[in-house]
Parts: structure tokens; sequence; C-alpha cells
């Protein structure tokens, strides 16, 4: 904290750079997509016509990219916290550069029109450089505000929606703090995690001085579905993951679980989420033990199609009364698919984006690895709701919550405008 | 650790499977291939046919694969250390039952024919499930054998290669013993993250009780090309990296550079190589502060196109005799590409194989970033020779090494024999 104080003018940035951002970011609405702004340097020409000429994954200009885009395969997630004595202005400005330079790398671009290498010699370059070639990838860039965001450092407390507030604690929770909360968080998420990791790290640049990494968590192998052609990926305990999960092209149920409306307040959420991470600890190796029979039992479906317990194939809408020839339940009481069904909960459904991860390996040689759950809902309650279901779940034994945050996902800024800009006035 | 000592019994593997692993050892080598083996599970038949269809990265029947196989996208190393009151035939036995399940998983096949799925409910399944349905993407395992390997415990001193020692302590080295040496390591490298996962985890199961991981790194983005069609990746200083590696048809060169010769010895290391592995974390947010014409000065080429200082495109060979008109080298006497170009070595070339890594963040809100370096050598002090040469590089300000490891990779198995038959004779 102290080396980051000393230097407060080597962010890195050129000036040139910070003034194109500044600059930009009143523009970067017309600028996206209509070509303009991308630097002429002849070198990397070719470089980003074909970063640009691939899959370019776009919002819909109400609700932000990264939430309803076909989940991606790889994730680079990063929460901040605003550094010591920033102010309301550091949140509004911070916020547009992030805009901007979101804006141009989801469009496979350098951060900057100067880029890595179109500004002087003499200046650090303004993009680092490893994404430079590579294809955009489908990156999408999602931000999300903290329920410290609007404690009272910046004056925005009268703008909290009600809801934004630390999770409450579940039975169970182990709770890391330095993997949990945030005052703003980017999810990151692209089949190349070479251009996820290039998008975190250059907005981590941006925000010298005025916020800094607070935890970070990369994914593979993404958890859930978001699309019918979509094959249903598998979770580390080798089970099929997300088969229920709420589709892109359901407009009725991402309206009904999903999107804040707009008589729910606050106006600037309106067409935003709330996001709930919380970073999951499988103890694989125990649950590599378990007999078949019992992990089928505790997930409440087979391993190998993914169907429920109670006959039919993976999307087979699980029978709870189903028993078998003694009277008991074929999908037990316990499981898993039973305790976070709809039907159990009073028709809530969360759209779940989650990720597998591996970090390394703990003192004892087991793997350090898990599932990064990411969801998107319409209330924070409606999470709260299902966890707390969740709390006599079979699978508890297996699983520790180590990480958890939440965020309030704004909607999409109108064009020419920054993320934010309805909270913020920027 | 007495943890695991308290369950010996409980590795997870039924005696079934075991049984199979057993049987199936002798036999690998005619099983692969043949499609012998499979299981008749109904229900994964279209999986695994889906795996089988897909590419599979096969060695030469010489070398182990892994080593020419054309750079996939993601890496999972593992370091294993025997664990104690292990033998000698405790070593062959693992290096048996870690062959047959390498073999069926790099043809996309569960690690033994009963499977996830395929054995009785109420055992646990001898695979561990999360790569069900996914392709083999040219996942290749790859075996080394440490300097500890060959003490006093194994009664393998005899055989020990001569250069097969730790590595000396090169200027700058920051090691971190938990993150350095180990009696056997596993390079697994996959076009798909999970497959890789998988591809360790697995084999860390079937070591249960005679090896467990020491330590062990995921890797993205390779670092190097293998091939003359590969693009040159860009390494997370932003530069392209690995353009003057040696290519997998490149036969005199891999020969000169990278197999141990028969003459040699020992003879059971003959058409093997040496592994080099080396954590190398990079002080990213620093070297971002760098100037462009700094950053081209310190690493010798050009951060667009990756030409050399002294003119022409990327595969130009450099100039290191070019002065500019004051008479100042273009190729700076102190940059990376000069020290470690084989003219400044006596003609030594490595074959490279890295990956770049991103392991969350530091306590200052820093990435955990930088390259976790692999190269094949066909002796250490060839690799010795190379690092001895950088102890000058102007690059060194903005790494560390932080990890470091070295192993022999013993040759291909002979058709039905197992990894290291010619060191342990099974």
């Amino acid at each position: 904290m102290g080396e980051d104080q000393q230097i407060p003018d080597a962010a890195g940035l050129s000036r040139r750079g910070l003034m194109g951002l500044a600059v930009g970011a009143g523009a970067a609405g017309l600028a996206i997509g209509g070509g303009a702004g991308i630097a002429s340097g002849v070198a990397l020409g070719r470089a980003r016509e074909r970063r640009t000429a691939d899959a370019v994954a776009s919002g819909d200009g109400i609700h932000q990219p990264g939430i309803t885009t076909p989940v991606q395969d790889h994730l680079h997630f990063a929460a901040f916290d605003m550094m010591a004595r920033t102010t309301r202005d550091d949140v509004a400005s911070l916020l547009q550069d992030w805009t901007y330079a979101a804006n141009r790398m989801m469009q496979g671009l350098e951060v900057s029109a100067t880029g890595a290498v179109g500004g002087s010699p003499e200046a650090p370059p303004d993009d680092t450089g490893e994404a430079l070639g590579l294809p955009a990838s489908n990156l999408t860039i999602t931000f999300g505000f903290g329920p410290s965001l609007f404690d009272e450092r910046f004056g925005l407390a009268a703008q909290r929606p009600a809801g934004l507030e630390r999770l409450p604690a579940f039975l169970g929770d182990d709770l890391d703090p330095e993997r949990s909360d945030g005052d703003l968080c980017i999810q990151a998420c692209a089949d190349d995690p070479q251009v996820a990791v290039h998008a975190i790290r250059n907005l981590s640049r941006i925000a010298f001085g005025r916020a800094r990494i607070r935890w970070s968590q990369l994914g593979f192998g993404r958890t859930s579905k978001t699309t019918s052609d979509q094959a249903t990926p598998r979770n580390l305990f080798g089970f099929k993951d997300g088969t229920a999960n709420i589709l892109a092209d359901d407009a009725a149920a991402l309206d009904e679980n999903v999107w804040v409306s707009a008589s729910e307040g606050p106006a600037w959420l309106a067409g935003g989420s709330y996001l709930v991470a919380r970073r999951i600890a499988m103890l694989i190796e125990t649950w590599d033990r378990v007999r078949l029979s019992e992990q089928d039992r505790i997930v409440g479906r087979d391993k190998a199609r993914g169907a429920p317990l109670s006959g039919g194939d993976e999307f087979t809408a699980p029978d709870f009364a189903a028993t078998d020839g003694s009277g008991t339940p074929r999908i037990d009481a316990r499981s898993h698919v039973r305790l976070a069904h709809p039907d159990q909960n009073g028709g809530i459904r969360i759209l779940r984006r989650g990720y597998n991860f591996v970090d390394g390996n703990t003192d004892l040689g087991r793997l350090n690895a898990g599932l990064f759950f990411l969801s998107f809902q319409r209330s924070p309650d409606r999470y709260i709701t299902v966890q707390r279901a969740l709390a006599t779940d079979a699978m508890a034994e297996y699983i520790r919550h180590v990480g958890s945050g939440l965020w309030a996902v704004p909607p999409a800024p109108a064009a020419g405008q920054s993320i934010g800009a309805g909270l913020l006035g920027a």
C-alpha cells in the first residue's frame, strides 16, 4: 500500500494516453462499432483486423454483456477496493475510463488508441500487449457495485438499494475476508484465458491510484449452459451442472428472475441485476471415495446422463413425489437437486454462470479446487432463499464456502455514457 | 500427512478397478489403439465415441508425447514425492498404473475400463467423471524422474545419470522449496484445461498411499511455438516469445539439442531428455511502467512485430554486430535475446514449452503472474550454461525465479511395458 502511494504519477499510462481516455470516454458510444479511434499503426494493422473480424460479444444496449451472453470458456474475476482518500469524482472518473477501455477491448481493440506500440517510444505503452494478434474471443466485461461503495465515503448512501448489503452468514460458511466482498467487481469472460487476463490486468492498471484489486479468481470449464445448443458441462464432482439454468432466449424467465424492474428501484439499477459470487472449495479427494450410488443420491441425478433419479433423461423434470417399491422417495429429501429446485423455493430461479477452478494444491497434496459460483438474480433475497434451503444439503459435507460477494450490476450505459452514469451522474 | 496414513485402504479406486489396472498394465501396449478395454456402459457409449474421434496426440513410440507434440493451449503440471516407507516395488507399481491410465486418457478414455459409472453402484467410481463427453483434446502426459528418486530410498543410486542433480543456484534465485523439486513429475497438456486437470487429478488419485502432489501449476497461453504453422505467442510482458524455438520437424536439431543419445547413458534414458521447470514471477505492474524503447532494449526485439532491433522481421536472425550511427550496438549487450542466443552460448538450443500463469493476486493488489518456463534439453548442463549467461540479463530486474525443478524424462515405453521400465525393470 505504501509503495503505491509513493509513486502516484507512475501508473504507466502515458499522459497522452490518459488524455485519449478522457476524450474517448465521452464519445465511446459513437466510437465503438464505427471503427473510429483505431490507431493507424501500420505494424499492428493486420492483428487488429483479425481481432475485430472474430466473434465479438455485444450487449443488447439495455443489459450489460456477460449475463445472458452464451457462457464463454474462461473467467478472470476481480474485486476492487477504492483506495484511501479517493472521492466520488474518482469513482466517476474510474468508471468512465473503465467503460471506454472495456468497450474497446470487447471489440478486440487495445485499451486506448495509443495502444501497446502506437505512442512515443519514450512513454510506457498504454496497452500491455499480451493480447495483440489474438481474436476478441467473445470477451465480455461486466461491472458491479458492492455494498461498501455506498458507505460514508462517496456520498452514495442514499442511493443504496435496500437489499444491497453483505450476504448473511449461511450454515457452514467458512469465509475468508480476503476472498470476499469489494467496492467494485469486474467479471471478464472470454474463450481465450489470455484475453480475459489481459482485460483484468489493463483495467487494474487503469485503476492505479484510485482502486486496486482486493481479490481475484481465474476459472475454466464453465459449469452452466445459457443457450439451448450448449452441452451441459460437468463440475469437478463429475456431474452435469446447470441443466435447469435459465436460457438466454427465455425473456419471460429473465424478466421474472434476473432483471431489476423499473418499479423496484432505485432508478439507476432498472434493467440491471444482482451478482452473487461464492468461492466453493470442493473436497474432491473425499468425494472421490464416495460410492457411486451415494454420489447419485446426494446430487439427486445419475452421474452418467444427468437424469433425475425419478427417471427420464437429463431434461426430464424431477418428480419429487416418486417413490420406489418400499415407499422411499426416489429423489432424496436432502438431495441437492431437490433443495435447490424452483418447485421447493417458491418458483425462484437464478441465472448461473459459474466456473471450475484449480488453484494449485494444499499442504496435504490435495488439489485446491472447486466451483467459483456466479449467479445473477433480480434481488439478493432470491439467492438468500435458495442458499438457506440448502442448509440441509447432503452435499454440504463435501464443500466449503470460502469466499463470498454481492454486487449490484447496473444496466448498460446509454450511448456516450459510462457504466453507472445513472448512479454517479457521469 | 497423518490423515492420509490413517486410511491407507480408502484410495477410492475399487478393488475391481485396481485389479483391472494391474491386469491392464501388462497389456497396455496392446489395449491402446485396439479399442479393447472399453467398458460397454450403454449410457456413455456416445460420449466415448466422441472423445476417441477427436484429435488424439500420440507419441512416435520412441520419445514420450508432450515434448515435440505441437504445444497445446493449457497445462497442468504436478510434482510428486513418494510417501514415507514406500519401496522400489511401490515406485514400479505406481509407474505401471500411471502408464496404463495415461495411455487410456490420452486416447480420450476414462482411467480404467470400469470408469465413472461402469462399475458397481456400491463402489466409488474409478474415474472422477469431469471429462466425460469431452474430446481427447490432444492430451499428452509426460513423466519425469527427479534427482531425489535416486537417493538411498529405492536402490536406484547407481542408475542416476551424472547430471541429474538439483540445479545450481543462479544469480537472483528466490526459490520456494514448496514450489521446487519432487521425486516425480507429470506434465499434462491439453487444449481443454478440464482435460488436463482431469488427468492430474486421476493420476494423483491412483498414486494414493504411494505418492502425493508436492506442488502443482496450471498454465495457459503457451509461450512457445513448436511447429512452423503455429503463430508465435506473447508472454505477459506483451512480447512474442519462442520465435527461435526448435521446431518439431527439425530432427537434426532435436538430436543435437533435445534427445539423450545411446552413447551418453545411462541406457534407460537413451531417447529421453531432461526437463527443466522454472516458475518465473513477472513484476508486470513494474514492467508496465517502463517506456516502450526501454522494453524493446531489454528484450532486444521490437514489441509490435518481434523483429530483432538489428532489423528485418520476426524471423530474421539477429545481427549482434550491427551498430547505429554513433557506434552503439543496435541489440544491447545485456538484452535477453542476445544473452540467450545460441550464437552466444556455443550453439546450444533448448526446446521451450512454457506457459503463462496468473495465480490470483498479492496483498498489494498486484497480479501473481508470470511464466511457467518448461524446457527440454539433452543434458542439464545445457540449460545451466544458458541460464548462467543470463546473469547480466537486463530483464532480471523485472522477474524472479521462485520455483525450480529438474527431471530426467525417460523414453516412451516399449509396447506392453511401463514408463521407466528400463530403470525399474517393470
